[in-house]
């Protein structure tokens, strides 16, 4: 909502706080604090909140130290310059307006990544800021499978495009209609006005100062519906936030895990939730007395039509199955940006080749090709295969609930959500970033990164909305 | 526009960066450069830059040094809390529940009062953090010539009431026109949609992060249009923050000189501008087209009705004569508090029984009462006399320009602002804090304090709006 006129003087600020509180932190002093600190802590209860405060700050020291106070204000200064930068090229679909900007942006982070010791890949240290732990290569075994499984499934579905119809998705939706049922179905989630906030916004977001702060924002196009799938997802992110145990306010500690845990709370409560059968039985007449011209629409057909599967150009518009390759398509353009084995003038061709490849389409600019995400404006690379590892981190976990409660689906269709929110709670969002992204996949789902589940989920659902193959 | 539920978290975050930065700024070393800097400062050309800031930055830090930072931060953090305090308060109508936190308040104010040498009168300290240099008695003299001049006056006019009526203010007016006619209004006095930014909020002001983001707030009511004269009032305020000298971004002269002098702008844009006959003579059709049941209205009556004089309860919808009661009243108050001279428990019935000596007004409850105001909830003692010297002020730099400008209401009549904004930008704004706020009153007015032009200019108003004793 900041008035163009505040970029510079947001860039300053940001980049001088970030200064100061990167010099606080890597001070000498807090390196003889945690040092005395680590032995202490490992008699400590594994589980307790000192323990986890001082193995994360640990952790987080050795990491934030080695980088030059000077560089992270820099790349935080260029970061919000260049993003001013990305929104001028998108407008005028020109990517060579961007280039100078990304140029600048990737010299910044090769410096970074420089700033650590060598790893495997160069791009695990990218990786690591957003998905800690995480190597390189488990994300291309990952990616590898869904490759294998889901290119030749979305042929298929293609064969099958007259089984769903959407057309009534397309239409005359007013902005403070959507926005009205958008809140409906997220105050059953659990958004409360005296904690939360729901605004409008360019690009979706999920932000807030504290877990009792809550701000999702979203935005609304007159013709389509998308804002509410948009506000369910966001909702995941915050509510994620809003249920770390309060004994860790204040803390380093008081946060999500990581972006892939994060982003399978946010998909979570988009797909699993939000474009289930189940959730619409109960949601669908609501949505009809809202929107008077979806009348004459049958449920089923409904649930088909928002759980369509038809490759396209944004990613943001992306329905569950093709979303994937979006990011794969991303993953392996930035593994050759940080490695400088592509020309960065390239990178529209090379995207366009990509998008042919993966799914059919062509690329009609630069603006809904190369310019369409926000990330690389403040050089965000690594952050990217983040999305579909919380696709299949969602699905994990989402199995092991449905295992503990039964009856979940049945909740939904009476409108009853508190019950997954809870469990959501007692198993992943209390522990905030007390453990490691690996050991708290493992405490909420029961089991590390797998691709399986998500799979079946994928091809289960959409066999039976195609009528693929459906077993009888 | 903030969720309660983050009040504590942004009390604390703002304490937090208050230390920081205070302990950064009273650091021994700010203070060694500084004394290094102030012998270099005085070698330069009085009115440059440089020894501007060094001249100002050696006063700021002579100040704040002597404050423990750990005060600061509890000033601050408690003020945070107290204002949710205060909301409850003023919601519930009962002082009580608003007591203890001002009690803490006071006890921190006067904490603060210790830091500081022994001044004449131990308000000064106060007024000093608001009105740099101002005395208590200086304020004294100016509000006594208000009361001598003005109550009798009020008194004159109660008597012929009849001469003007505002009932066509009372109607139904849609909050969205509201806004759209405010607008029109500040876009011809030099607002921007790529450097500034209206929003509603319960109590307005204006803020920004830097002098091309400056962001104004306003409130709508349903049945008046207070917030037309409210929004040419943050205008003038952010007109003073816009048009400070770029190449003082950044550095501690890059705001107003005074709240008096911010005060000044405020009015003058509201009052002097918003409130004259010429400005309607311009707007008057315009908002008959906004608002139809206007459309019978003379602009002779409309004129008389935007200036009526009417003691009431509320400071903030005071007219421009009865105002300053408001403040003479709070500033009588805020001494005796300070002081200890009185009992904060009494404050209720102090305040009632000035309510009446003063405006002649029987105060119902306590939200519109002692409540009604925000200051006192973060501890703002000293802050409500520069409010009326602003109305003061204003009229000293009005008779400057009109002096330079003769033509002045003739643009007005036109719709044509820019060259009293441009007008003030060179003899007033764009100095921001370079010089005291008393030399800064003598570059804009070319003269120091003085209530004479103001009295004057009420006085010859609303004669002759009231038809009193007017010259034939």
């Amino acid at each position: 909502m900041m008035p163009r006129g505040g970029a510079q003087a947001r860039a300053e600020q940001l980049a001088t706080l970030d200064k100061l509180a990167h010099e606080m932190f890597v001070a000498p002093e807090i390196g003889r604090l945690i040092d005395e600190l680590v032995p202490y802590g490992e008699t400590l209860d594994y589980d307790s909140d000192d323990a986890a405060l001082i193995r994360r700050s640990a952790r987080d020291y050795e990491k934030a130290h080695r980088v030059p106070p000077e560089l992270s204000a820099e790349i935080t200064r260029q970061g919000a310059i260049a993003y001013e930068a990305w929104v001028d090229a998108r407008q005028a679909s020109d990517f060579g307006k961007f280039l100078p900007y990304l140029q600048k942006n990737v010299e910044l982070k090769q410096r970074y990544v420089d700033c650590f010791e060598r790893a495997d890949e160069t791009y695990d240290v990218l990786l690591d800021d957003f998905e800690e732990g995480m190597k390189t290569a488990e994300v291309r075994e990952v990616f590898d499978q869904l490759k294998a499984e889901l290119l030749p499934f979305i042929a298929e579905i293609q064969e099958h495009q007259d089984a769903v119809d959407d057309s009534f998705l397309h239409g005359n939706f007013p902005p403070d209609k959507q926005r009205e049922f958008s809140l409906e179905i997220i105050r059953r989630f659990g958004f409360t006005d005296d904690q939360w906030r729901l605004d409008p916004t360019v690009h979706p977001f999920a932000s807030g100062t504290c877990p009792t702060d809550i701000r999702l924002t979203t935005r609304y196009a007159e013709d389509n519906l998308e804002s509410i799938f948009s506000s369910m997802h966001e909702f995941g992110h915050g509510c994620y936030e809003h249920q770390v145990d309060r004994a860790l306010d204040r803390t380093p500690l008081c946060s999500g895990a990581s972006l892939g845990l994060h982003e399978s709370q946010s998909r979570m409560w988009e797909n699993l939730v939000g474009r289930s059968l189940p959730f619409w039985r109960y949601f669908f007449p609501r949505i009809q007395d809202a929107f008077p011209e979806l009348g004459s629409v049958e449920l089923e057909t409904w649930y088909k039509a928002v759980n369509k599967v038809q490759p396209s150009l944004i990613r943001v518009d992306a329905d569950e199955v093709t979303y994937n390759f979006h990011v794969i398509l991303r993953f392996e353009l930035e593994q050759d940006i940080i490695d400088d084995a592509i020309d960065l003038a390239d990178l529209p061709e090379l995207w366009d080749a990509k998008m042919k490849e993966y799914l059919g389409i062509d690329v009609p600019d630069e603006a809904r090709g190369v310019l369409q995400d926000v990330h690389w404006s403040f050089g965000g690379l690594g952050y990217f295969p983040t999305y579909s590892l919380g696709n299949v981190i969602s699905v994990q976990i989402w199995e092991r609930a449905l295992e503990e409660m039964p009856d979940l689906y049945d909740q939904f269709e009476q409108g009853e959500f508190t019950p997954l929110r809870e469990w959501l709670r007692h198993h992943l969002h209390r522990y905030g970033r007390k453990y490691t992204p690996r050991e708290t996949l493992e405490k909420a789902a029961g089991s590390s990164l797998d691709a399986g589940p998500y799979i079946r989920y994928l091809t289960d659902k959409m066999s039976e909305v195609y009528g693929i193959g459906a077993p009888v």
